[in-house]
């Protein structure tokens, strides 16, 4: 039975020590979030996580979820009364607007308790990210009635939301898209069609689901421009906002999938459902990609999650299973064999997990900050970087953290040997539910052509130089501080593969329109350890001030993670920088049918 | 419902004009083993993996195996029938002695049959693995007697064998085992003790299940050296050598796994069973040893047939799924979009799957015939060269074609996006079927070990030294070339790095203890690399000399396929480089407790 901490002391390090939360006290919202406030948050986060859903991570998914005959689907075990403790404590919509009943921590926070929920049990923490899903669609786009209606429940935790954008012929291009919206005399839609791969389409957690739709209103443009979102409850309100009569949408069958299995990922039948547009017609596209960036760094950070839960496990198995000797010599010469830690490969393992989990977990804050930032700030200039930040960091996100999460989960499992591919140990586990983290929320592909196609040409390339920027900038300034040298120069290596990648891309995608596409994700990924690299400069940066006040052996051992990412980790940004140059050639020269 | 479909020509390429097995036609069985003879094996294994096996995938992993209440096993539906068609097809002794009732034919081939059956069905093809495990063991180590007895059976398939080594509290490190074995009077011993993790443990697909088992005879030396083997075979033969009694050996339980769903994976409980000695007392590893180069061969050629099954499942959906446009313009305008083959990072994971597949199914042909020399060639010094090559050749195909195979799996997985993670499609049972293979057998990390710890030093790094004398040899016989200058530049280029990997290790190993468990797993990578890009300079070279001949279209993508090879994969040996180069330093550095 695998076993979870949250790394409370980790974060607040983040928080204060690295990212200088107090800094941002000009932002609303955070002033309430003293010192003392976000202890506190983290500490009952990660109470509520270790003892009512990390238990409940194995039940989840042993037992699945059901669909009776009925239509109606049964959760595992323990979920339905876990999901009332978290909306009791204010969990689901920490973040939410204050206005609708959320206490309007910053995203930041609430982005680092999403980590203690999705490792402690991923399946189970997806519904009420779906829910905060339904909420940002409605909150940025619903009329002011809608937001009455739907916000403050969805807010509170009594109802749930999903999101449904999938087709049986089409999942990244939408513009294949047929479920239909039939416009009515009274203002709605009659919305008829079949979705699939929906997370949380149907359970018994909440009174209601408001379900998010994507649909074509009768008479629409072909394509993506003939989008539109609706808004299709569970449950129709009563005038007084209650759950009314049943609509006609329900679940046709669960997918028997990998991993996950405590989230109904349903089929959606909508039967000339009634649907309320959010928005503009023909919007829905972009009222769905404003949403995107939220739920992307979500799922990068369900790859940090998986990761640190499985990294734990693994760190207690190989602290307590016997097996060889040290190769310097027995450490436990009274025992028949040292515990595996001792191990350089084991180590190496360990280190590799361990040295991603920080830097991860400081990307994920830094970028949650820049979300609060682009959201809150009341300096239009400061808005639009910290949006451009956003923008560019997301993919990177959602795909290297997912994509290394994963593999971690596998590390994690290797080092139990047999004993991590059974399922006793719960690690295959981790393994299954890591990989949907890869494929959700736009494949790991559409990722890397989201970051290179889109964010890099975008405003002539604004996002891209000002992080160049701040990387180089910051690098100059630490170039010459000896101790910051084995930090900062194998950086600046990387900086320097990542400029070249960034100039060969430009100077030859006109070329040859196989060249972005062939590239893309050895540009993501050689971006992704560019802004791990740099995460460590400014961890080991601020370990270093830290250990000068006190607890210097937790600082310390910073700078040997720091010193093994680079060592060990970053080095790999020249292999992607050999494939970007290498370019479509090989890739493409290939007809079809020769495969 | 993926299908499969055995790649015969590619095995026919190989086999005939790459590695011109009618050089060979000195060994013994060689000769008998006509071109003809070949096809006509290969052609009809394809048939019975195709039509027989492949359809019993799915629901081996679906239903799985069922241990009834009075210990016995049932296996998924079809298994049986389909198991007494492998035998009597002679497909499970194939290769094994025809003194014993085999057919005698070359592992070269009979390997190459072995990918087909574990692309069409892992979980089955087990079974019959584990068969001649058993029949390696005892023909190696057995008795006169003990050959009679029980290799004829098992070499017919009419019974099956185990491999036990594993207990509770060891794997890896078998000194800690426990499994007792008390000498008799007539010679015999009684084992007692639990092993778990056995493979095809119990079963109802054979009459019989000889289990070879490590034991330690009371009074024996402590630790490997006290260690000796046993025949336990399930029914005690009666005088004339059929099935009697019914042994004290049974399975207590099977194991809930990550995958190969449908092969027993038991806990087997010795309860003072009748056991008999093979070879000398206290020399059981040894004799596990001799047996352990074919089991890993094999292992790795899993990691090629799951890589090999899910690559042409992610073809098919390749063509097939509609969506987007190809970069270059639209390739099937009458289609609401293009087939997604059209798109660069769906080639991209297509041709790193297939330039992996073919070059290992090179490497593997390759050690298959030097164990055929190694085994069967009456000339000593060539016998001593190839089981250099294979000693040496053996823990890198193991580790790596394993590691790159799971990879793969995911990369195919990856292509059908959400469809890639429900089970419909079969294509997450290839992940969680080739997950094993990176740790049965020995976990990769422990390949790595033997062969940085112990392959590279024996006899004074002879084997090692061949193995450049060749590759460089090559290297420098077609650096003139101009038309192979693509393939063997990079190649020599990766090869300097191996070297320079080695001298690192040579100079550093002395100094720090830790240095070669902390590089093995990168030396191993690295090595792995560099043996799969020489294979593409044969292949390329062959396929030059065929292409003269006719078939020019298909050998025309072999130069593609090795160039991608060399432009995107080989490329990743400067990493394993620079990481084996940084040695143990920082990823010893922290205390056990700082974990």
């Amino acid at each position: 039975m695998p076993t979870y901490k949250a790394p409370v002391d980790e974060v607040l390090f983040l928080l204060n020590d690295v990212f200088h939360i107090e800094r941002y006290n000009n932002l609303p919202g955070f002033a309430e979030a003293s010192p003392d406030v976000i202890e506190a948050v983290l500490t009952e986060a990660a109470k509520f996580c270790e003892d009512v859903l990390a238990p409940l991570n194995r039940v989840g998914d042993k037992v699945g979820c059901r669909r009776n005959d009925d239509g109606s689907v049964t959760t595992p075990p323990g979920f339905k009364d876990a999901y009332v403790k978290l909306a009791a404590g204010g969990w689901v919509g920490a973040s939410a607007p204050a206005e609708y009943g959320g206490q309007g921590l910053p995203t930041a926070l609430t982005q680092a308790v999403r980590e203690f929920l999705y490792s402690s049990n991923m399946a189970f923490a997806m519904y009420s990210s779906l829910a905060l899903g339904a909420v940002a669609a409605i909150y940025s786009h619903g009329s002011a009635e809608q937001k009455a209606r739907y916000l403050p429940k969805l807010i509170s935790g009594e109802w749930a939301g999903t999101m449904n954008l999938t087709e049986p012929q089409c999942g990244t291009d939408l513009g294949q898209l047929r479920c239909r919206a039939v416009p009515q005399s009274d203002g709605s839609y009659t919305i008829t069609g079949t979705k699939i791969f929906i997370s949380a389409g149907e359970h018994d957690l909440t009174d209601n689901i408001i379900h998010l739709v994507l649909a074509r209103i009768d008479g629409a443009p072909p394509g993506v421009k003939g989008i539109s979102l609706f808004i299709v409850p569970k449950f129709l309100l009563t005038d007084d906002g209650k759950p009314g009569v049943r609509n006609a949408v329900s679940c046709g069958s669960i997918e028997e999938k990998m991993g996950i299995h405590g989230n109904a990922t349903c089929v959606m039948n909508y039967d000339g459902a009634a649907g309320f547009l959010v928005g503009e017609p023909h919007r829905g596209l972009y009222a769905m990609f404003t949403m995107m960036n939220m739920a992307r760094l979500s799922v990068g950070a369900q790859g940090l999650s998986l990761s640190e839960v499985a990294y734990q496990n693994a760190v207690a198995y190989a602290k307590e299973r016997l097996a060889g000797r040290a190769p310097t010599g027995a450490k436990c010469p009274d025992k028949p064999a040292d515990p595996i830690i001792v191990h350089p490969d084991v180590r190496r393992l360990l280190m590799t997990m361990r040295a991603f989990n920080e830097a991860a977990r400081a990307l994920i804050l830094w970028t949650a900050l820049g979300s609060d930032v682009a959201r809150r700030s009341l300096d239009a200039k400061e808005r639009e970087a910290a949006d451009d930040h956003m923008g560019l960091l997301t993919p990177v996100i959602k795909g290297v953290l997912t994509d290394l999460g994963f593999a971690n989960t596998v590390n994690a499992q290797q080092i139990f040997g047999g004993h991590g591919y059974i399922a006793e140990h719960g690690m295959e586990q981790f393994v299954r539910d890591a990989r949907i983290t890869m494929i959700f929320e736009g494949a790991n592909g559409i990722q890397a052509l989201d970051l290179v196609g889109r964010k890099l040409p975008k405003d002539g390339g604004r996002a891209l130089q000002t992080f160049f920027a701040e990387v180089s900038g910051y690098i100059k300034a630490h170039e010459g501080d000896a101790a910051m040298a084995p930090y900062v120069m194998p950086l600046g290596r990387a900086l320097g593969e990542l400029r070249e990648a960034t100039a060969w891309l430009m100077q030859n995608a006109p070329g040859d329109a196989d060249n972005v596409g062939a590239c893309s994700s050895d540009y993501m990924q050689l971006f992704g350890l560019v802004a791990l690299g740099y995460m460590w400069c400014l961890i080991v940066d601020a370990a270093k001030a830290k250990a000068a006040h006190g607890g210097a052996a937790r600082m310390e051992q910073k700078f040997v993670l720091g010193r093994f990412f680079m060592d060990k980790m970053l080095p790999a940004t020249a292999v992607h920088l050999a494939r970007v140059k290498a370019g479509a050639a090989s890739t493409m020269a290939l007809p079809a049918e020769a495969f």
